[in-house]
């Protein structure tokens, strides 16, 4: 029989490391977006002390003794109850492994890292950067130990990101779209390119801000439990499931920039908002993974956002927004500009074909960095070796090199490969969702909500109710099969340059 | 003999209290300032749950016996320490009292009429905001019995904002100050106004945001540990003595609502930014009283801000912001406008002479609210009632009457009268710094740092190591003599009006 007063304990464990994750949250919120500049240290400490205190409220025995109770009357539990307990079994045997004071240390260390992330990058200082670098690497390998010593470190790190993916795993899935996207792009490289200038023109940012209430407005996002905030590098960041903020980064002379980051962004806060009610404040309430996240996000920005049904959709609206700008540009120029292929500097804006091979150089780079057979103070010759291998592009700078993404400070190694997954999954579930409907009689109207809809059904509402295999499952009508991903690019891109 | 471990943990408690400070404060200020709308209920969630647990950190018994232990050792402490023990028993005896369950459910309440006061101010619906107000005084009246329970409610929550402020105190107070400005104002109504309608012009938001930047230099803020962001109802925060946030809030056809708005805020923050290192991350970290906090606050904003020497001296300034509305305006009539003596509707932004009337308003209307001989229902009726009895201005709507203010929405009752005992402060600080240095030279060249520098010595070091009878003291140069207010308030303005 289950105790009433052990599932109460169990909602109520569940509220509490909510209200933990929102205090934390907050803080980030505030420090990546309108907190001043030398402030990191006074937060540092409230975020250690928070740390500490949801360690002390989760990695107890007593928790653990709940946990076994639960289990062991595991049939007679309400699936989501049943799921919870098994969802919080999992991180608790985890958490338990790292003791609180590394675990205060760690918070403290990822909250001093983006500061001084930000400011090496500004500097262009990777050595300034280097030395929490150094101790953030360190961290994650004590910490893949925990997760899993039996697994090679960053196979550990990996599954944190993707549940089941490994090196074994990702190294036959890049090589296999490598195999197909190289030839691809040395074709296009052959052939001439769209004039992107009117792109490049000034779009003042006050401008560019009304025109990022538009887009959101296409997207369908709520205002009223969704706003937009300003940062170095655009993140999104969930409250509950009727608080999501995204944020994004203007360029003047770059329209596509914030455009697509919005779109990216706004595909996160789709996600998060559509999560059921029935999950909130339990820790089934946000997201699944990283890799299924990545899915939707490069889904709107990628796969609706930079659709010639869309562009043609929204594109009189954009001129309204930009009429000097724009002036005598077509939609179909805007399409193909915005798809230009063409290997460049910076992941987030680089297309969606040479966008994989920002991903690789990140894999290799972490595979060694964390597997041991790279040093920290050897990232930026390796990161410019692999561009001019990969992407046969020259590194100016560390700003435009290793030190352009947020996510090393943040002590996220093993998320970028999440991206190219999720580019992968979001590609079968198109052609799975063409399957149920006219997806771009819709989008060619400029409407998303049947898209939508049927994301929140087939994922969003579940949040981390199914497994991220489940998801996959249900959204892609089928296993995971990666060349679709490919067949999807080749198909788009040969149109493109008239392959 | 004091513990070593006693030392310790008491310096970790504060630490932790600290933490938990800082989350709650994290969520209001993003709430009342960047939040989307309806995100009240998430939010609400997790600050009854945090709010639950800083109460089990401090209100138990351990806490109890540590502070025993330390008092009757109080002789060999450091005087800091001695003093954090004093204002922790004062605290922990405090909230002891109590309940938990009450202390969580209050936090949630005032996050929820936060959110309700927003939406009932825009709507200008007192009706819809009076049901929380009544569960607002209803818990007031309770913790006052907490706090003090031989005191009238009133004079336990007064106690709270200022210590040793009573009824009694005020009464008296005021009715001098009534005494003395009334017969002003009247001779004033009889004088011909300065014409303001240059102050009434459009002013660019976006421009007026720069001139924002332009103030904070002014004052010496130091932008790399404070910044300033945008709300309903501006106010200061702070996490710490290197980071503070102002927030203001801006009218298209109103330059000095923001302006000084900028300026009060910024005494907020001066203080705060003012405190010691050593006192950080322990009880005595922040200012003292709100008595004492609001004289620095209209310092700056009315003594300094609102002075001839100062505007004169920024005039050139402002009027490179704004050169078209401002063309053909000299400094002495910018003065006069900005002082110009008129009963006004909205106290934030009311002249010097006539905002204690203001005041008394509030002050009137809680003394019988939590007195019990005033039913929430029928405040519209008495905020307008004596509206036209002290400032014979009719109300036309409860937006610009009994709904202006943020400070009921959060459980602020007791805090108004702050306002003018600060003021009063103020008055006599100026004078016993007048005695130290030459104010007006410097002020007159536009520089605010040997006043700042002045008013760190005597009061913003001290943080809460001392009484605010201590600091009014300490500033003053002797017992606070209310008089000294009055007079300054009549020399200003007989020769502003030519009496």
């Amino acid at each position: 029989m289950v105790r009433k007063e052990a599932l109460t304990s169990l909602a109520d464990l569940q509220r509490k490391m909510y209200a933990y994750g929102v205090a934390a949250a907050a803080l980030y919120l505030d420090a990546d977006t309108v907190a001043p500049k030398d402030t990191a240290e006074g937060r540092g400490v409230a975020l250690g002390v928070l740390a500490g205190e949801e360690h002390k409220l989760f990695a107890n025995e007593a928790v653990g003794s709940l946990l076994e109770e639960l289990i062991a009357c595991k049939d007679e539990l309400d699936p989501l109850v049943r799921r919870q307990v098994e969802v919080l079994k999992r991180d608790y045997d985890r958490l338990v492994r790292i003791p609180a004071d590394e675990y205060m240390e760690y918070a403290m260390l990822t909250n001093e890292a983006s500061d001084v992330w930000h400011k090496a990058k500004e500097k262009n200082d990777f050595p300034m950067f280097a030395p929490v670098l150094e101790k953030l690497v360190a961290f994650n390998r004590k910490f893949a130990g925990y997760y899993d010593s039996e697994k090679a470190p960053y196979d550990a790190l990996l599954n944190e990101y993707e549940r089941g993916v490994s090196m074994a795993y990702l190294d036959n899935f890049f090589a296999a779209l490598r195999e197909r996207i190289v030839p691809l792009i040395r074709a296009i490289s052959a052939k001439p390119q769209p004039d992107d200038s009117f792109l490049k023109k000034e779009y003042p940012v006050a401008k560019q801000r009304e025109f990022s209430d538009y887009l959101m407005d296409v997207l369908g996002l709520d205002r009223s439990h969704c706003t937009i905030g300003e940062t170095e590098h655009p993140f999104t960041l969930n409250f509950n499931n009727k608080d999501v903020r995204i944020t994004t980064h203007y360029q003047a002379h770059d329209l596509a920039s914030s455009m697509y980051s919005v779109i990216h962004e706004g595909g996160h806060a789709m996600y998060e908002l559509g999560v059921a009610d029935e999950l909130q404040y339990t820790c089934l309430a946000g997201g699944m993974t990283m890799g299924i996240h990545e899915s939707q996000s490069r889904f709107y920005e990628n796969i609706i956002g930079r659709s010639l049904p869309f562009i043609r959709a929204i594109f009189p609206k954009i001129q309204e927004f930009f009429p000097e700008q724009l002036e005598g540009v077509t939609a179909e120029q805007f399409y193909r500009v915005v798809n230009k292929a063409e290997p460049s500097l910076i992941r987030t804006e680089a297309d969606e074909l040479t966008y994989p091979l920002h991903i690789m150089v990140r894999y290799e780079i972490e595979k060694q960095l964390i597997g041991g057979t790279l040093e920290v103070k050897d990232i930026p010759e390796t990161w410019n070796r692999l561009y001019k291998e990969y992407l046969n592009v020259d590194v100016p700078d560390d700003k435009r090199g290793c030190l352009q993404d947020s996510h090393w400070s943040g002590g996220s190694f093993g998320y970028f490969p999440s991206y190219a997954l999720g580019s992968a999954y979001g590609a079968q579930m198109l052609r799975n969702m063409e399957k149920d409907f006219d997806v771009w009689e819709a989008v060619g109207k400029g409407d998303v909500a049947p898209v939508s809809a049927w994301l929140r059904e087939k994922i969003h509402k579940y949040g981390g109710a199914k497994e991220s295999a489940e998801l996959v499952q249900n959204a892609c009508g089928g296993a995971f099969d990666p060349t679709v991903y490919a067949d999807y690019l080749v198909e788009k891109y040969s149109k493109l340059y008239d392959l």
